[in-house]
C-alpha cells in the first residue's frame, strides 16, 4: 500500500536528514500528523526562517542571523586569541563549556586532498586578514584528530611560524568517564605521549 | 552560547517528535540549514499539506487524502473479512505483507479502563454499522497482545458472540529468526500453548 501523498512527501523529506531511514521517517510523519495546527505551522515556518534568516558571521563564519555574530561583536571577549574550529556548530560546543573567552574562526571543512579540499576551498584567507588586522597572540587549532585534522593543523602552524602567534592544538587523550577498554590504541598512544605530572 | 533564534525554534520543533532529543534535534537543524532552497520548501511545505490534507477515511479510519480510502474503495478486495487493527498506521503493516485481500477497520486505541479509554470512546460504533450493513464472515484481531490488547480482543469478540460472523485473533508467539533466549516467558507460553503440528 502507499501512503497519502502528503504523508509520502513528508516521509521523503525526513528521509534526506542524517541518520533517518525509512521506518524513522515514517514515524516521525506520524507523530508530525498528530502535532496540533500552531506547532505544525511553527514547524514548517521554522525550517523556511532557518533557510531564509540563517548567515555566516561575515567575520568568523559562525551561524548567525545578523551580519556579525554576538561572539565577535562581544567587546568583553579576548580579541587576542582565537579558536580555530571546522564547523559553525563547534563553536556552539565550546560555548557550552562556558570558559573559553576568546573568539572563533569557522574554516569550513578541513584540507582533504583526497577529496579535492584544499586550503584555498577554506575559510583560511579571512583568517590570515584577521591576524593582520588584529593583535592576535594565540591561535588554538580544536580540529578532529583525523588525517585531514592533523593536516590542516600542520599547514596552519606552518602559516604563522615566523610570527609572534603561538598556535597551539587542544589535548588529545583519553576522555573523561570512559572505561579504558573501550579505548582505541592510537588514542592510548596518544594519551601516553602527552602524560602529564599528576603533582606540579 | 546561543542558537540563532530560528534556528533555536527549529531544533524546538524538532524536539516535540517522539524520540528526538536536544542532541539530535540539533543535528537535524543543522541538517536542514544544509538542504537547498528546493527540498527546504518541500519539506515545509509538506509539513503543513500533511496536517492540512490528511484525514481518516469515513469507513474505515485509515489515512487518506479522500474521503473514502483506495482500500475501501476498492473492488477487487474481499468485503466479508475485516482486520481489526489499533492505529492507522498499522493498516500499512499489514499492507506491506501484500497477501491480505480483505478490508480494515482502525479502532484509533484500545479499550484501557485505567487510563480511561472505553469502547465508546474507540471506532466500534461505526465497526458495528459495518457488520449490519454489510455481509462481514470474518473479523481478525490484529492488535499488540497487551492486556489492553487482550480486553480490546475479548469485548470485540463478546460483541458478535450470538452472530455467525468468526471472530479470530491473529497468532503469538515465537518471531521468525530471533534467538529464542531473548523471548520473554509469557510469549514463550503462548508459543507452548498454541503449537502445531509439523506434518499436518
Amino acid at each position: 500500500m502507499n501512503y497519502p501523498t502528503s504523508l509520502k512527501n513528508l516521509i521523503e523529506s525526513f528521509k534526506l536528514l542524517p541518520g533517518i531511514g525509512e521506518k524513522t521517517a515514517e514515524r516521525l510523519s506520524l507523530a508530525v500528523l498528530a502535532l496540533d495546527e500552531e506547532k505544525t505551522q511553527n514547524f514548517a515556518s521554522s525550517i523556511v526562517d532557518v533557510k531564509t534568516k540563517i548567515k555566516k558571521c561575515q567575520i568568523c563564519h559562525t551561524l548567525t542571523e545578523d551580519d556579525i555574530c554576538h561572539i565577535c561583536k562581544d567587546l568583553d571577549r579576548d580579541d587576542s586569541i582565537l579558536c580555530i574550529v571546522e564547523q559553525a556548530k563547534d563553536v556552539i560546543l565550546f560555548e557550552n563549556i562556558g570558559t573559553f573567552n576568546g573568539k572563533y574562526h569557522v574554516l569550513d571543512g578541513l584540507i582533504s586532498p583526497l577529496d579535492g579540499v584544499n586550503p584555498d576551498d577554506l575559510n583560511i584567507a579571512n583568517l590570515i586578514k584577521r591576524v593582520q588586522e588584529n593583535m592576535i597572540k594565540e591561535i588554538v587549532i580544536a580540529v578532529t584528530p583525523s588525517i585531514e585534522g592533523e593536516t590542516t593543523a600542520l599547514y596552519l602552524s606552518k602559516l604563522f611560524e615566523n610570527t609572534d602567534i603561538v598556535v597551539s592544538k587542544i589535548a588529545h587523550g583519553v576522555p573523561l568517564g570512559t572505561n579504558m577498554e573501550y579505548i582505541d590504541s592510537l588514542t592510548l598512544e596518544m594519551a601516553l605521549e602527552n602524560r602529564k605530572k599528576v603533582s606540579d
